[in-house]
């Protein structure tokens, strides 16, 4: 039986600094003939790590740093080391450590214990592993990645260069599109959450006949679930990143470039405008619009429509400025009673006084 | 290898007017013989589909559709296309629906690849779907659909007519009544989140030897996770509806009919009442008792018991219209506090003048 | 084929009162040559069951249980039945249900249908479950038991004496301690949630090039997710136990003995001291410092430092006692409210009066 996984990691050619520095079109200072072998932290280096300063309040750490070269700002004076030079040092290591690090892919091809149907068309170069199930007349595109023990349902359709963890069950008339990344044990179109109560107090289900469009460009976070629409369909947007653990309810729409992180709820028919970022735990009610480019604080409560571009906190959600005065301002409560008690007497004595006199 | 999905849709019969009157048992109003073809929301019905109108408020929606035919109630005086009658339209168009669409469900029959154990017990018409395992001394009563790649522990006991998902893991001497759906990912029987702390801050495990009993007619939501108890059971009554990334925790008792949305949480021992509904993200705190017919607004932290019928939110949880006032009130804290300090001032004010007359 | 999992508990020897003494190294009174045949708790006691009375409140429980013989405190008076003493008697009736109790376990042996490597290295006394998937050089200590249906990525180390339940994925380069448990559908070393935004609104994946160390004696609850990290290494310490569905991001580290309750969300980079308890649906933001000893209450939103042995509530987080007063005082603000407006016009009088004076 043929392996797998292949093991043997890509080697990982050492280069000089002026070899990088060429790699990454950017100018550098210091030796050009030092030997970079890797790439780390500030924190974690070890000789012969590249790192990068992502501000001047981390100077002291590079300074104490066992890297062989930094990439940093134009206008940073540090020179201990090599250095090149970045107006956007983050996105320029990021670039150095692809130079590095391949991730794990397995070969491309379909593993004799995969359980392809006879209708299925699977694209060129496409990985299927072992122990992966792929439904009738399912169509996946080139250059996609099928982990082992993945399971797809009929009819649904997966783009170009997709990467589908083991575990990910996609639920059956499902879109994806290209180069979408779902993470292990994702679920896509699970059944949306819609019953009717009846009189006896029973529920009815609404019968769940929609979809789910990802689109593409979209990553989803390990063991999110995203439910199917009762009738048309839940839609994420191009760009779209999501976390793991993060609950996407029957025909929500996630916007283009939107950021939904770990353990975000968002219940049916609510719209995430686009480049919005819901921080962790972040619940939104049902039948909801959130606008465009909107940042809700970690375990906001989003109860009503919010307009774009506002920063929102607590719940339900309040401006961000009301909700850290209010926060600040809970603690001091009990004085607040207690004053208000104290002046109370005072106003009493005073009154006294005055109807005395 | 013989096909593990079955692929081709039902067709689906268009009917006129008059004929799907009948089969819902309605009058209707206008031309019987148009031809229903499909069935959609008012926002998103094109020619040929069949509407509901669930109140009047939507009424203008209705006139814009593209809709062939709609369900209104008795009352409703839109005649702009032929309309079939209903006291509750939203019921009778849930079964037009079902009428129309039929969920996908793979054939009865053991895929060769499912490792099924000898002493596995597995009805009439049953599906087990390809690469499943099933333990041994599980029964499966008939017509029960198990999709691919579940996992079945040894004595499971699974009722007549379920619907388990892809990537479901039953856990051992788990009892799993009629009718239930277990969705793509959920887990049950988990051991329960128990230890003893040791004088050494060690966590001793308490051995989890209970079990889940899960009751007829219900349904669990993607990626939710229900544990077994550590001693006695966890139970899920009869008619339980539970959404996707839910935790229920060991001893929980879940009422009949009740409802808990996605990622709600229920620690340890805790019951919840029947009927009673837990929007999202809600916690429950161990050992607590939620009466019958209670709602928690989404993310309400219940810390206490909470007696029958109440509607609660915050956390801890209150009357819900104490914490509607609270909520509004919090942003203006910071101007009471002002106007607290200024009136604190007039009163000294009058004090001064008061000792000085 | 052969069975994938055995089926048959492992009799439960009945025991007399005085042999349960003996194995338990306890003192007793009462019948010695009663038969104890299971355990129990006090409510759902049968006859033959051993129980434990855990608090002297709990004694007319015991005084009304079925059971056969009870374990009590050394200063406990009841003798309605042989008693056996211990100064902890949980502790001591969780050493008797461990001996009545054997939890399902699968045979050693590697199962026909699990897709096992050729370079990998399985220990003795291992069992790998029916269609797991082992990848290349992954490394399995001995007496380790995966369930059906796992999935290990390529370069995985996985300790002795492990249980990893099925529809487990390990993603590549992952280290796994001895005595590790991973229940059902968890996920370890799916990638950080890392990007960079671009200056068209897009978002740039950071490399996940780090890993994931769980090290030894820590459990890891049903459909729970720890991502690798950036670079470096999410890390769990020694005895840390993990409840279901929380999520722990890209880099974090969680203290030795360290407890997560259900739905805890920790976002990036943060630490969580040793012994510290997060209650349930607690969140902690990114890049925080949580001190040793801390206890979290439930729905906790930790957004800042938190040092060594505070209790705290609250989003953000205060001490417990400051949260637990303002909780009280929330109901209360409307009538505050009312008071101040009430204050403010008696002032105005008495300033009228004073002035006509």
């Amino acid at each position: 039986m043929p392996e797998i996984h292949k093991s043997i990691p890509a080697p990982r050619p050492n280069r000089t600094v002026e070899e990088m520095a060429r790699l990454l079109c950017c100018r550098f200072e210091g030796d050009g003939t030092k030997v970079i072998s890797g790439v780390a932290g500030l924190e974690t280096a070890e000789t012969g790590d590249l790192v990068f300063l992502a501000a001047p309040k981390f100077r002291s750490l590079l300074e104490k740093s066992q890297a062989v070269a930094a990439i940093i700002p134009p206008d940073e004076p540090f020179r201990g080391i090599p250095v090149i030079f970045s107006e956007n040092p983050h996105l320029t290591f990021i670039k150095a450590v692809e130079l590095f690090f391949q991730p794990y892919r397995p070969d491309p091809g379909i593993h004799p214990t995969a359980v392809v149907s006879a209708s299925a068309k699977v694209g060129t170069d496409v990985s299927v592993g072992a122990l992966t199930v792929i439904g009738a007349d399912v169509k996946i595109g080139d250059g996609t990645v099928v982990f082992p023990l993945v399971s797809v349902y009929p009819r649904v359709r997966i783009g170009e260069h997709c990467i589908i963890h083991s575990h990910v069950s996609i639920r059956e008339d499902v879109r994806v599109g290209n180069r979408v990344v779902l993470h292990n044990g994702v679920v896509v179109g699970s059944d949306g959450f819609g019953y009717i109560k009846l009189e006896d107090g029973s529920h009815k289900k609404i019968p769940q006949k929609g979809t789910v469009i990802i689109e593409d460009d979209v990553e989803v976070g390990a063991n999110t679930a995203i439910d199917r629409a009762a009738l048309g369909q839940t839609v994420i947007r191009h760009g779209a990143k999501i976390d793991n653990l993060v609950q996407v309810a029957h025909s929500v729409e996630v916007g283009e470039n939107a950021i939904l992180a770990g353990q975000v709820g968002i219940a049916g028919s609510s719209r995430i405008g686009k480049n919005t970022v819901l921080a962790g735990q972040v619940g939104v009610a049902d039948h909801v619009n959130v606008g465009d480019n909107v940042i809700a604080i970690a375990q906001t409560g989003i109860a009503r429509d919010v307009p774009d571009g506002a920063i929102i906190a607590g719940t339900p959600e309040l401006d961000v400025r009301d909700w850290r005065k209010a926060s600040i301002l809970l603690p001091q409560l009990s004085a607040l009673f207690k004053d208000l008690k104290k002046l109370k007497a005072r106003v009493e004595e005073l009154e006294k006084r005055l109807q005395k006199g």
